[in-house]
């Protein structure tokens, strides 16, 4: 009867609602479980440092008020390992399965009811389609842990290597960018394994589950069938990579403090790196205080656009980012339609795209302001700060810890937002208001 | 037959390319005129001096890389003066005409028509409404100017202050930001008569001219008809200066490098000053570079959102942001449709207005991007440079002179293409293509 009402509850919520909802009662257990002593190396680390870690971690930022090597024991960190995995794959598998519904052409009415009236059959799929998500996602971590830790034994015994090798693989799949080393991933910039194995981690894990999905398909059957989402978020990736490590690699290039004193062939490394870490997982190999104002722009851009649609990563999504740019591209070329590989796209994907950019901008804007006006802090680390939570990215130069009580919940909040979209998020707020606000895009591209 | 060739050249291009021309032969006319020698008191000053100073005034932005009332003589000042005169009135007739029309609910094949085979009724019809323009538009410059003659007389001989007094009153109206003074106005932050006279002025001057024609009629026959467009503008106006004063005087208040060592009811002109003149005019009665990082965050804002539709002022206007902004409130509500001033507002003006939003922001991000990487100067400083052009503000953090000639160059196009707008620019190149790119709004609400 309990039960009953449960999913009486449960049947009357929009997926969005059960998202955030379902986000918010991990970061409360995470938060109890991390302000436990057992968790705790410094016991001096409070619930409000949990519930901030939590946050981080189930939303796959990365972002942190204290050092979790330091702070937090083995069990604590296997919390945070637990949270990251769970939201890595939580957001994964919710996007992925919005995904496959829009793709299938099924009207936001019918969703509706597949949602409220779930048969066997349509669960059973659901079911398997998640099934197959996970031991995918599993198999893809444990390879990569497998490599890490090739790494990883050089420099340390083997029990804590092989921890560290499964904690780097979880973070850098799921985007989390949580590192183990205080000084992040920075002692190892000229590590070719490390960098390498790291950044396949964070790409196969950003750009979205239906990619992977065809990539399988393709290496079994030798049979490229990538749907309109999937080759866009492949072009806008690639091409945001190979322009973040050319902009990165000119910017840094002189800057002794970042990658000026490496050698030519680690400053290429350190370059394509840090334009794969930037979007949305986190990590780092240059300290990010010392970098130069053009690269710190460049890098805020790549936070808001962040990883694709049906991936562990945030932003505002590749794919959102490159509808802009066909628009764009159109108008000025004179074209009727928008027009991306061959394809129309419909003024319904435009209008949700623009939607998603305006609404992000004006959130960040708002919460930036808002930050600006209790600290005495530097515009441009701030800046650096609410971007990198929105985007779920989690790097930062230096101000954190800092941050004044009220900064550090307006951060929490943001990473939660981004976590789930600030879109997403409002519409959530308006389905509580009883009526129906949006009409979902009918046709087969999935931004943001 | 010479004149039948160019009328032929004239009606084979949109309105928007003339707008676009008739700016590019204004600027080059203001530029030979302020090579000449009888132009100038400071011999060094050259070619692109006088390109730039003939640029910001015909977009009416008022950034300057040289000190106008020393570099200039009174010939000078003179075709500075016609030069803001011009692309004042020029740019308030123009989207006037457009606002007109769409509010007439002529479809935008009719209008094609309407211009192309312009017949002697509807041009004696526009004839008519551009003499009231150009009537109105004096008559309140003229009345200005003689109450800032009140204020000029006691510090200057007559001529003097009768010039100085028709400067400013047009300078002020058409939001030119343009000063004789060295330091702005930054002497008179005191002076009751100087500040509400020029905030009067930039307030009908941004307004736009549908609200001061609705106001005239108000006053003659005590009857009140304002359309949407002109209410969301009075709402949106009034909101940002009351909230803009509060949040200046609240940040500013202890700061004694601007308006800390004020009284009271100083802090408070001041702050209500730089709330009017921040969204587009771009006097200023107190210096920008010691302004708190908030204060800039907030004047950043109101840059961007700048002045309303049908007026003399840049930005992404006021309706637009409205729009947005009753957007968002429409989804937290769960609102299917957006309700301003219980009129439904049609999702083709949203979709116009996120456009506006995004291609501005995208623009906007662009160019701060290519100066990072060309000037060595501070984060916020270019910011707020090239957000002032872009908003055809004209406040400056004092870089101006000291910037790079690209970067000059730069700083000259966005100053055109805000003041023509970026989504008509881009259209403009579209339509070049040959081909009909965009279907205006039904409706009738002008956004942008
Ligand atoms: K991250
Ligand atoms: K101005």
């Amino acid at each position: 009867m309990y039960k009953k009402k449960i999913n009486k509850i449960k049947s009357s919520m929009t997926p969005s609602e059960i998202l955030i909802l379902s986000f918010i009662i991990i970061i409360t257990i995470g938060t109890i479980l991390l302000s436990l002593p057992v968790a705790k190396l410094d016991k001096s680390a409070g619930v409000f440092t949990a519930l901030f870690t939590a946050t981080s971690a189930v939303s796959v930022t990365g972002l942190s008020v204290v050092d979790i090597s330091k702070t937090y024991s083995y069990f604590g960190k296997t919390v945070i390992l637990i949270l990251i995995q769970l939201g890595g794959l939580g957001i994964m598998t919710f996007s992925s399965i919005l995904a496959l519904l829009i793709g299938r052409k099924i009207s936001y009415e019918e969703k509706k009811i597949l949602k409220e009236d779930l048969n066997q059959e349509a669960l059973g799929g659901i079911i398997r389609f998640v099934r197959k998500i996970i031991y995918i996602v599993l198999s893809i971590e444990t390879i990569g842990a497998i490599f890490l830790f090739l790494s990883f034994i050089k420099i340390m015994p083997l029990k804590k290597a092989i921890y560290f090798s499964i904690f780097h693989s979880v973070s850098a799949f799921c985007n989390a960018g949580f590192s183990l080393f205080s000084t992040g991933l920075e002692g190892f910039y000229g590590d070719i394994n490390i960098n390498l194995v790291i950044s396949f981690l964070i790409i196969l894990g950003g750009i979205g589950f239906a990619v992977i999905d065809s990539l399988i398909q393709y290496i079994r059957t030798k049979k490229a069938k990538f749907n309109l989402t999937s080759k866009l978020a492949l072009i806008i990736t690639g091409i945001l990579i190979i322009v973040g490590s050319i902009t990165f690699f000119i910017f840094e290039r002189k800057n002794n403090l970042t990658i000026g004193n490496m050698s030519l062939f680690n400053k290429i490394i350190a370059s394509f790196f840090q334009s794969v870490t930037t979007r949305t997982a986190g990590f780092n190999t240059v300290s990010m205080s010392n970098l130069k104002p053009a690269t710190i722009f460049m890098m805020l851009i790549f936070m808001m656009i962040g990883a694709s649609p049906g991936s562990t990563g945030g932003g505002i999504k590749t794919t959102t980012f490159g509808v802009l740019v066909f628009y764009i591209i159109g108008i000025v070329k004179g074209q009727k339609d928008i027009n991306i590989s061959n394809r129309r796209i419909s003024w319904e994907i435009l209008n949700r795209a623009l939607v998603i950019f305006a609404i992000s901008i004006i959130y960040v804007l708002f919460i930036i302001f808002l930050i600006l006006m209790i600290e005495e802090k530097d515009f441009m680390k701030i800046i650096f700060e609410v971007v990198s939570a929105f985007g779920t990215v989690g790097l930062s130069m230096g101000i954190t810890a800092d941050l004044s009580l009220a900064s550090k919940i307006l951060i929490i909040i943001t990473m939660l937002i981004g976590r789930v979209g600030p879109l997403t998020f409002a519409l959530a707020l308006g389905e509580r208001a009883k009526r129906i606000s949006y009409r979902y895009p009918k046709e087969n591209i999935l931004v943001g």
